[in-house]
């Protein structure tokens, strides 16, 4: 067992939080996660009120939290409220600012996670109150910005230390087994929130071939770019862009965003591609970590099996 | 004391090897280095032969490596030769083929490092019959590539783990203390190479006032481009680009390559600045670590100071 402030505050029993991953991660996926002993995250990403009602009566009685993308909850009232009486464990914001949330956050005594990219995101994060702050390296799956899981980790925690001691402090960004979450602990997080390797599992919301094909991939084959926001016609602010693995489309398009912004044929043909689960078109959303990983297992297995891997290397396994 | 097969076979007290950062790790840096137990590596990095003979000099009966920048080193016939009758304890190579040069460097009995900056890379090393492979991530200081420490080293771990057990892997970019230290580790590295570490220490060829400047900096004040190369006119791959402080000639530019690149008042403007020091213009070469550095001391400190660090952090320090 690794215990830390999160798995004491939170009741749990590993410091393993799967992601909000948008579309991919419904109320099994976390309820699934929670059972394993970790904290399970409904991906209420784009704000889809339909969707995420239907995914929080998926997760029944679980104690799982809900992640919304802030800058699309700005844009959606009533949800935050809505959601607040389904007594989520947490409310998770990432790409935006969280404070003008923060106040219905605290006033119905749900935590807030805030992750954060950068330095300045963590201070803006205390100023909200977070009782949670998840630093994002480049490295994660989904939209993310620039700096490394590595490098940023330490830095907030520093500043935390500082600043607001309190505040736990998780890393996310190509952790994707007991390797990443042993370094992450050395690093001053106190648990990881992994999206990449719950997407790979039998319960995410994603079709069985393309994570099948992902599995192939080392990782070198994802990049970060802004082709598929385009071409879903997608408003990211220019800071976040998304990292998905590589593709034809993605070559053909990513010299020339504005004339893809302008070809109606080809926005429509990516949107059925999407449909159709063509990866060659509409590619698999994962990170750098699907290199390390090499099967679909049901995602209540991956926080015992992350602890486990860790432990043997905090406990001298990494000498050789 | 950490002890692994780096420190084993290369009579090391510390797993620490210092970066070979042109212009900036001189004979005295890694002598330094060398003298603080862990292994001093030269800047050879552009190839310019005077320089590297006057830095060799400098680094007296030190046991000290040379540092290459590959696609340098392809044009710049014999020096390889002349280097490895001085024999230096390694050569380093990074950015390029290395498999060329192998034969020379065996042929000489002199270990090949082998900086790599993805799972391709290290397939080219470890034709190359490297004995030690560096991989390097995104958030170095300096040249570099897209993927990120925190993922490429435990993926590189498993390919050397199938394909070449006896490589030894280091870790590169971000790492700048004990937390980085004891998290490669972790990931499955059996040492570390720092450069911004190193750059900000009294030995290294910095003027004093831009590593003063350095330090004030968190680590969201720095970027990779090409603007510099461009100004400095040279010819670096399209793959590799340059991770420096962010400054008001980047902003400037970087949005228009190719109008500095035909502004030769401009490009004679930076060469000034980057004589005169002046930061605004040619900018500090140092990495997302920069962010958790705080001071400038001899560079023989560091080696056993990340050790301590590390080893409070792998005996249990990382609870709280
Ligand atoms: C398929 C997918 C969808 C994602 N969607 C969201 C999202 O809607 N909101 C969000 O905050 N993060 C999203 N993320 C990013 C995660 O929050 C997290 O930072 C990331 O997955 C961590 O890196 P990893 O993928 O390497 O584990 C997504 C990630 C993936 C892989
Ligand atoms: C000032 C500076 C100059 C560098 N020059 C070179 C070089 O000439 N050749 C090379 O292989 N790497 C060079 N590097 C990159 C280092 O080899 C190394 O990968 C990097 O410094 C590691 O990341 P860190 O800076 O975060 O420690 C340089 C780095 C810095 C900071």
């Amino acid at each position: 067992m690794i215990s830390t402030r999160l798995t004491d505050r939170f009741g749990l029993d590993h410091p393993v939080v799967s992601a909000p991953m948008a579309r991919a991660g419904g109320g099994r996926l976390a309820a699934a996660v929670t059972a394993g002993g970790g904290l399970g995250l409904i991906g209420g990403g784009y704000c889809d009120r339909d969707w995420i009602r239907a995914e929080l009566d998926a997760a029944g009685n679980a104690a799982v939290g809900m992640g919304f993308i802030t800058w699309k909850l700005d844009q959606a009232p009533g949800l935050l409220e809505e959601v607040l009486e389904r007594r989520p464990r947490a409310v998770f914001l990432s790409f935006g600012d969280p404070v003008p949330h923060a106040a219905a956050i605290a006033g119905a005594g749900v935590p807030l996670f805030a992750q954060v990219q950068s330095v300045e995101d963590a201070r803006r994060a205390v100023a909200a109150g977070a009782a949670v702050i998840v630093a994002q390296g480049t490295e994660a799956g989904g939209h993310g910005a620039k700096r490394a899981t590595l490098t940023l980790v330490p830095e907030v925690a520093d500043y935390l230390a500082a600043a607001a001691p309190d505040t736990i402090l998780l890393a996310a960004g190509g952790i994707a087994d007991g390797r990443g979450l042993a370094a992450a602990l050395m690093l001053g997080a106190e648990g990881v929130l992994c999206g990449t390797r719950f997407w790979a599992t039998a319960e995410s919301l994603v079709p069985e071939a393309q994570k099948r094909a992902a599995l192939e991939a080392d990782g070198d084959a994802t990049l970060r770019g802004s082709v598929i926001d385009v071409a879903r016609g997608i408003d990211w602010p220019a800071r976040f862009d998304l990292r998905t693995m590589r593709n034809p489309f993605i070559d053909r398009w990513q010299g020339d965003l504005p004339g893809l912004a302008g070809n109606a044929a080809e926005k429509a043909a990516f949107a059925r591609a999407a449909d159709a689960g063509d990866i060659d078109t509409a590619p698999a959303i994962v990170g750098e970590g699907i290199g390390v990983i090499r099967d679909l297992p049901g995602a209540a297995e991956i926080p015992a099996r992350l602890v486990a891997e860790a432990e043997a290397l905090l406990t001298g396994g990494w000498r050789r």
